[in-house]
């Protein structure tokens, strides 16, 4: 079980991260790559990540864009600390 | 240059296909597979059909759900030949 965030927490979290955004009860990021391949690739790794962390995002995907929210479905679809986790480790794939 | 296909022409197409709708003026369907692992395979191999096709679908995913929308950017997103040839090499994957 993990337990949402307060504000303040989510704010001191996203300082530690680049271009991530809380809006909707979801940490979001847009990424543009240079095409497809370049995309598709992205979200490979992004799933072996989500697969380590056992903490899976919703990725949105349509040719050299990908977009991805992170919200902890058994904290009622709000963030937790397993969102603030996974975000940092997809800054670091790229 | 792809014209948008006829409303008769979509439902002739749709006949060919398994579980497609065109709605919103895309062709679209909802995948459940048993894991993440699983859906992310799927993906993959939307993707490369995708590449081979020269015509790229909008992909949704959470968990072991994937949906996916077709319509061609070229024909002012509407449906036309290229997404009922994209819609039956993705059923033909399955």
């Amino acid at each position: 079980m993990s337990s949402p965030l307060s504000k303040e927490q989510i704010e001191a979290g996203l300082s530690d991260l680049t271009g991530w955004k809380a809006g909707g009860e979801k940490l979001t990021k847009e990424f543009v790559f240079t095409d497809f391949r370049e995309a598709m690739a992205f979200m490979v790794r992004v799933g072996f990540e989500a697969e380590a962390q056992a903490h899976h995002p919703e990725m949105f995907n349509v040719y050299n864009k990908v977009s991805i929210a992170l919200a902890t479905h058994d904290a009622g679809n709000k963030i937790t600390e397993k969102d603030l986790s996974l975000a940092k480790a997809i800054d670091t794939l790229l």
